[in-house]
């Protein structure tokens, strides 16, 4: 690192796979999630409860999502808890709910599929599928939505390197869906006092590197209601395409995530504020109008 | 981390320091360098060469700094290099070059102190002095720099947690000296494809927990020059209370970090995208008349 | 650190699990491979090929890693490779090519397993099921494994901490499968000089913390076919019930990992170090007749 | 790491230093502490307290080390604690209850020097001077112990590379001192049951590397009593030419690290189990007469 390389702008290390990196094609890859566009000029916001736990739940924050100026829904039917013993989602009952409410709302959802056997399910329901942090490395899940045409949210591991990350997007695309979104939430690193490290150097270099969008989830990132909002604003001054956020109607009572899911009132000042920096960075986020 | 802790706003796992931490006063501390003021509503930018070469290149370095707004000069007389074949530093004759090019440009200067029977004479010739990542678990040298009547800026430990980094403060404060600005720059993960790792979740972790100035440095988090004014950017939005920013005025002629240094003109055109974030989050950066 | 608590023998900071946890049974889990006993005084060796390349490739490794005195043949049908342009194994031809080298040299083998959909189709041909390193956080495999009734080598997942790990065979177990191995297999850390840092003090914590049977994988966590005797003779001395390393009869044509595969003769010598290692232990390695 | 690369039997990705390289020199080197020899085919045991404390507690101790086996008596007079309100040792005092200690019990002593300023002091007391892990980056300390004509032990780093801890090594070879001992003494990763973790391949790599001996501290590298047994066996087993433990006379009195402290007759227990290892693979540790 002490040589004086004035030229060489980038060494990586790896070679960027070849569908996902940037010299297929020349035009950034424009995700469209049932009308609504992500990585394009205007930064995308998706908020959204941890888990789908109840219609008034889900309904009432899909409301503090629309107020607020998200443009899709999050939720989880199927949740990858740590612990068996954990509160594992509604299943296939949550995913009717994303539906109604998504009808009721005209926000699109996303939501996790967990097991290849459930890809063609959970698309049934779903304006977006999102494979989460711990199956990044799951490829027989990678190659399955890849051959599904729904757009792909596609989380870092925890533990991944962005060499692996880019493959993994790679199996997806090689199969023939080009609609992936990937998503930074945070690596795992030696320091504690946060739930993960937010590696917001990741949206630079995976800008550089591939076409896809690319979008950064504070909540999963610092696991801190309070910390999300400084992070939510420095990832959209270094060049996100949208931010993925936990909220809830009422956080102090969430089955999951509760600790790190924003409270309604807190959303739509954050939200203000991220216009402010996307604007100052010569980008955009639509409010609802009024604002 | 799945209760649903709505209340509880910080569980950081340790005590926190007691000069150190937020609890002993109650306003901001303001650091002063010479008449610049860190920790105030203005976010401070320090710019310059890692190492002082020669009196042309410090000069240059230094007019193209005071041109985009910095205000203080960094430069290391004395580099601490992981290998003992590496330039060393000009030692003392870097240390007169610097305080030379101060008189004549104006800027305050800081620079690195690497051993406890230099830091009278360091002390005698900078007007901030830089504890470096290497050194922030030396403990002699940081009760050393407590007894000193200069601000210190003390750099995290590449592998050092936020509890490792207060203590280290503490060293520094409980010795007398309440004049320290802590600096994020990148620890060391599994990700090798950056130099380190950017943590900049450490911002307001760091402010939530202590009354000291907060700054970031991008040059050594990223390890890239491309990838200095997205991290940059970040870190005002996050709230950093500065930056410190390695510039050169022919970077690919620098005896070391050429390849994260900015070029003159990169550094005026990111001076004006950081004056437009923190005007965005309601702060501000001073940019020379007419800007 | 600092507390000098003499007598509290373990503050791991966090609640074992139920099942996998040694307070619910008092006895050593004895797990039973086609016969082969792993977690008995005896330490049990399973070598073979990362992956099953053809008739010959697999006969031949296997004759060598009976030589050597291997008790259960490894061998990849299904592999998780990080690239989708890498080698993805034979699939069932790879399973019946297991099972038929199995019948002819009397070794029971263990195979990897990818996909909830695949669990049956390689159940019924091997004799112990692996879920690996890239999927001990895929839940919904884990649960599905937990309702065969073959033993299960769970593999432990790159970025997994011990509590994690003892989770995720507690899926396994609370679905009724009692026959679990965890191995230890190298986590990935800031070291870039190995593949990856072999933990071996996840031996002792282990066995401190469960009955499992618990075993080593020296070939993953060195990637270095060199420096696998070292940490094969080491994680025997630290108590490992056993070990998996990869054997080839030809390393150097191998389509996969063969940096890291032992020669025939390097394996036969290794094992004879092994078993002075676990005698001088109170344990045993049973070798072919005459040594 | 997928290619077939039969030969290339290594590639760690860096150049190894000149002097701490294995192609400067032919045969290995051979530490001598007042008479102890490090290197050779017998495994030296360094034992002791974490810190000095009184007279009685070294005495006890020295003769507990002293009757299990121990050739060299450690303690520390000068303490690096991370926090500045932890005992930070005896200073004086402590260095010339070493020396008396070492008169009495015949066992040559080693110490740690924090400081710039007190390499001859101390040098001037103990017959070893130990560089500790959070001083490995501190070049002025590495070059000042450089130009003593007294054994090193060189502590790694807790998050340096197996690069850097040789380029450390580097700079106290090229003032001269070609007496240096590389200790491994765990490295800092995201797991946080144990205090850190301790990585045993760095005995193969380094010994690979270099001529250099190298021994490994299994009380800090797992910071937990119950586990040292089981790491020291497996250090030697790997290869280690030593250890160095932290015994106590009376651990649940210890000022400092009593937790990670083994009881006078865990110690006399584990060299006899220490010795069995070692004649195992065809080295040897001394016991007192009669053992």
């Amino acid at each position: 690192m002490d040589t004086n390389s004035g030229n060489n702008p980038v060494n990586i290390g790896f070679s960027v796979p070849v569908i996902a990196g940037h010299e297929s094609k020349k035009e950034k890859t424009i995700v469209i999630v049932n009308g609504v566009e992500i990585g394009g000029n205007e930064a995308v916001i998706i908020a959204g409860p941890c888990a789908v736990e109840s219609r008034e739940q889900l309904y009432e924050t899909a409301r503090a999502a629309l107020k607020g100026g998200a443009k899709i829904l999050r939720g989880g039917a199927f949740k990858p808890r740590t612990s068996p013993y954990k509160f594992q989602g509604l299943g296939i009952e949550g995913l009717k709910l994303l539906r109604e409410i998504s009808r009721e709302t005209g926000l699109p959802v996303v939501t996790e599929v967990m097991d290849t056997r459930q890809v063609d399910l959970v698309a049934g329901y779903a304006d977006m599928l999102q494979v989460g942090s711990r199956n990044m490395h799951n490829y027989s899940l990678l190659k399955e939505v890849g051959m599904v045409r729904k757009p792909i949210l596609l989380k870092r591991g925890m533990m991944a390197t962005i060499e692996e990350f880019l493959l993994a997007a790679e199996y997806i695309l090689n199969q023939g869906n080009t609609q992936v979104v990937l998503c930074e939430r945070g690596i795992r690193t030696f320091e504690t006092c946060t739930r993960n490290t937010l590696d917001l150097s990741a949206i630079p270099m995976l800008k550089h590197l591939t076409n896809l969008p690319v979008i950064v989830d504070p909540s999963h990132g610092t696991g801190l209601r309070w910390m999300v909002p400084a992070m939510a604003r420095a990832a959209i001054a270094a060049g996100a395409d949208g931010l993925i956020m936990e909220i809830h109607y009422k956080p102090e009572e969430a089955l999951c995530d509760g600790h790190q899911s924003l409270f309604p009132d807190e959303f739509v000042m954050l939200m203000n504020d991220l216009k402010k920096i996307a604007i100052a960075i010569g980008r955009d986020i639509t409010l609802p109008s009024g604002k």
